[in-house]
């Protein structure tokens, strides 16, 4: 149950909203988004009627389908993602995320953010925690990479998007000052991982699971909102496909629309994950800013067939570039790159719990 | 098995090759699609190799993967269908099918009709068999429904596609001059419909099973190639959706670029009853053309509430038009329309079997 | 909609029914299964409510959710198919239906058939007409295969159920005196073949659609029912698996009390197709029989490598004489055999639509 | 990559092979399972090779599929975890684990244990920290849940085994000596977990997620093997159901005999979070034992209609009770009951990367 408080509400107010829920042997906790709310479990309908009337509360919600925060009905407006000047959702036109799977070496990753920045990307992507079904896989540089990336943005201006794997490890991607941080698929449910990031307060790319549907994955996002951080832009990367299908996973591009019919928050189209081929990438591509969507999230690599991870999928620099042509033939992108990242700085809020 | 025979081989010769087969106990088809072919079954390797021997035979297909005559390895060029005047796929802009799920009555068809010439359709599409889950749901107009299509066509010029649901019924769509035969979802796997209406020379939409591969489906066009007739042209409308999805099937957009790289038959795409909802109707069908579909089928009523059938799902001749003017915007639509149908002659060819 | 007649009402009653709704521009459709049900549509709710009062109708149904006569709320008590003295359904043991998936020669099929009876078997499956999805495959022996089986029947006296896979050979499947009529999952939703199965009067068996969920399932046996066929066995038979799945399908084992709960027909279950590979066919059958099911669907060969069908999934007559042996030590399966059969005549009934 | 060592291999011929690779620029990891094993990672071919002759090394092997500990392969005899006297897998009869979703209240929790212990079960089950997907429903009592689950396995000597939610409570779980730590479905691939609960040596229960293949699955139980736990126990709970499933995930049953197959695990089924409703839980319970399950997870309550988590799929404990009385008379589960837990202890093994 969800107590929205009047923004003008006081910490007084909040504390007795809190100590009558208590009281009533129920768990209350308050959250600081933009506006004030209050959770709260275990209490009676009477209490709740009750707790309408005190002073400091706006409304009651008794079924918020577990969006709130998130919803259209609070924030009819599009929340628009700033980082370092360049601006994902509303009105904006659509953002190129590029780069490979796995950051490998200082050549490699170098090579390709040189490859993605002219072909008009605004942010390198690229992992250095990589989680990996295969425990004998390569599980990526580590510490090093975060480096690595460091360097490419402070040298080619690059944002960086790179996926936290670990909570253990979120101090260092504060710490190498990370533009945005990626929730792979794996991890859209792992809820501490959700509320730490949350207090980061270091914009966050959701990417969906794909056994979730669109109200579990904005269920997600608002965990990381109720922690005070509305910097969270969504990633659609394909649901669980058909036995026999020939794409890996089956991009959910209805996502585009039903997202934002639901939602204030921008939502990015990552087609190579989906096709897990890259003689299909460029399609899917096109047919996601067809769509509507905020971005695009695609694996570059300049030499594909020797990449430590998801070579198969990873399109060629010049495949890049010639996707990006077509779609600024048809305007639907611009011609002027967002290539400005200055450095910021975070650092992870107090929890409040 | 598959004997693929010279263009230059007699009859003398295929019947010497389908002796040679009988004689060692295995059973042998003659098919005669452009070039002609023998399906075999029943032999031994070392009867096939001899066969590949004899006089006549160009080569011999031990695994065709159920997949030749629409195989872009048999055929590398594009196969463009025409119908009066109106070409699909190859270098032909998308095709636009609209109409309703069913035609209800002469009012209804002619007032959409009218809407969807004006917005640039060059079919009307309609059911007058409806293949309904629900046996006490209405099940079309039949005979008289097919009799307004032919009326719509002969006033309006526009070429009519509409599906075929029982067999004993393909007369009467030949006898109306239907210029495109739909072949459902659940009539996908139909090989009985498939091998009629591939001996009807009749052009074909077939439309894809929600639980069916790419491979199945096109293993499905076969068929009816197989019995001559190569005017076929496939519709993908989703496949089955996860538990909680909001649309009622997946649209499996992959699939664009992948029929085009396995075969050389135009694929049209089906938004409408993908989303099942009319709200992600026009960002799926933005989508689909710029993956590089061959058309878009649309369902659109004047006054959806009402429909009897797939209401909806079903945009307003208002959302159709602007949807049509943002692909034109994009010159993603020719704003030529191909509205010339004049009638043509279709006749059940005899079966060779 | 759906007009429930008193089973006391007369011919002139119905007929009167019937014109009240033509004259009002509805369409009324007489169907006599059991007990007379009138199927209308394109009727506004103030005459179905006058039609409520007509002499003759017991209830008028809005809303039957597709499903009436196959429903529990209509007949609480369990249907029994008997089928010259072998009960499927009710309090009846689990009936083993087995043999090899296609009907290959007289000595392959009576092979199979006395390792059957001799497992337990009270019913041979075997198919002469085969739907294959690769139009290159191995099609069946058509009508030579229907003799087979028949033979079979008249020799060892077991039961025969083989698929329709073309409506146009219906009369060979009643010349031949077929048991039961399998519709395969290709054809659930063949509406065109449901009606002509539920006119045969011959006992169906309606395997599940992959693509289709139990309401669906059972709106396809209604039309069966609908012409007056109630002999109607359900088989579940795996539903489409995700991509990486090792079976062929999914086995929707909680489909058996389901269907349980919402209709009164028998459930057998078939782990072959399920499985598509016999390791895993003896652990799906157990489970099915503990589940609750009315009987089992089992392909068997005694040469398995060399069936021209279905290999892979096809278990040997020793592991079929194993999993027999361990149901009959749970007591889950009589040592008693149903094999008795004598023939049985049916015809064609007459359309009344 | 993975180079297994001999048994009697030395510490010091170990940090040989380990140097060597670092030398090369790879990267080396020292794991010590049962038998002690290296990873290694971007290594040339060529030295593989020269490894593979080191002194202490038994062999390499280059592909593992991501299984290796936990394959037949390796291990062809079952594993048998035994907790506290109870053994779970190889011959022992089929393990009870039923309780609540959550524990609420001491009330509660102590009249769901008395009627599960009364039942057979040999666990309680029951989440202490709950992962909900919705932010605003109940989120477990914390560590007071741990403690009431303390004090049921004092009193009534059951076994506990309960879900870690977040890595950062895992000393709570070992503090108040849980019996099995559950990693439920979100976190199956929650690397992070999976090690930190592979270095604690507490036995596991590790729940498919409902987008993974059994391989997926797997190679998620070889993250907990190689930090030296092989006290892993695999629970089956459904995987992703189509749109219009009336279950809540599609139990997949042929998991039982596959897993067998492949792994030396034993396995258990929860019914409970597959159906989603109480009505078909019996049935897929009975149908999961006849398939072989080393267990069952079973969600109960005394007052399911006001559970504060998962009520409509929670039984009551009379349907339990009849459900194990049913396996019983079948011979299916012992009537003999492994309530005999004492205390035992773990601690935290210090990481080795």
């Amino acid at each position: 149950m969800l107590v929205i408080l009047k923004s003008e509400s006081t910490r007084e107010e909040h504390e007795r909203i809190m100590e009558r829920v208590e009281q009533a042997g129920g768990r209350a906790e308050l959250h600081v988004p933009k506006e004030s709310v209050i959770v709260i479990n275990g209490c009676t309908p009477s209490l709740l009627d009750e707790i309408g009337l005190l002073p400091g509360v706006a409304s009651v919600r008794h079924n918020t389908g577990g969006q709130w925060l998130s919803s259209r009905e609070r924030q009819p407006e599009d929340t628009v993602v700033e980082i370092r000047g360049c601006c994902i959702g509303g009105d904006a036109p659509p953002v190129l995320m590029a780069g490979p799977c796995a950051v490998e070496s200082r050549d490699q990753v170098f090579q390709i953010a040189e490859h993605a920045k002219r072909a008009g990307a605004s942010f390198l992507r690229g992992g250095a925690f990589k989680p990996r079904t295969n425990p004998y896989s390569f599980q990526g540089l580590g510490e090093q990479g975060l480096e690595l990336l460091s360097e490419v943005r402070d040298r080619l201006g690059l944002r960086i998007v790179t996926e936290l794997r670990d909570v253990s490890t979120l101090d260092l991607f504060i710490k190498h000052e990370i533009d945005m941080i990626q929730i792979g698929a794996r991890n859209m449910q792992n809820y501490e991982m959700l509320r730490l990031v949350g207090r980061s307060g270091v914009p966050v790319m959701l990417k969906r699971n794909p056994a979730c549907g669109i109200a579990e994955w904005l269920q997600a996002a608002e965990y990381i909102m109720l922690e005070g951080n509305s910097q969270v832009v969504l990633c659609e990367r394909g649901v669980t496909a058909a036995r026999g299908s020939r794409t890996r996973y089956m991009l959910d591009l209805a996502a585009v629309p039903i997202v934002k019919e639901m939602s204030h928050l921008p939502l990015v189209v990552d087609p190579s994950h989906a096709a897990g081929d890259r003689k299909w990438v460029p399609a899917l591509a096109r047919a996601a800013v067809a769509a509507g969507a905020a971005g695009l999230l695609i694996e570059v690599h300049h030499a594909a067939d020797e990449a430590l991870c998801d070579g198969p999928q990873s399109i060629s620099p010049a495949t890049l570039h010639e996707l990006v042509s077509g779609l600024r033939a048809l305007g639907q992108m611009p011609s002027r790159q967002y290539v400005q990242a200055r450095r910021a700085k975070f650092k992870l809020i107090e929890s409040r719990s």
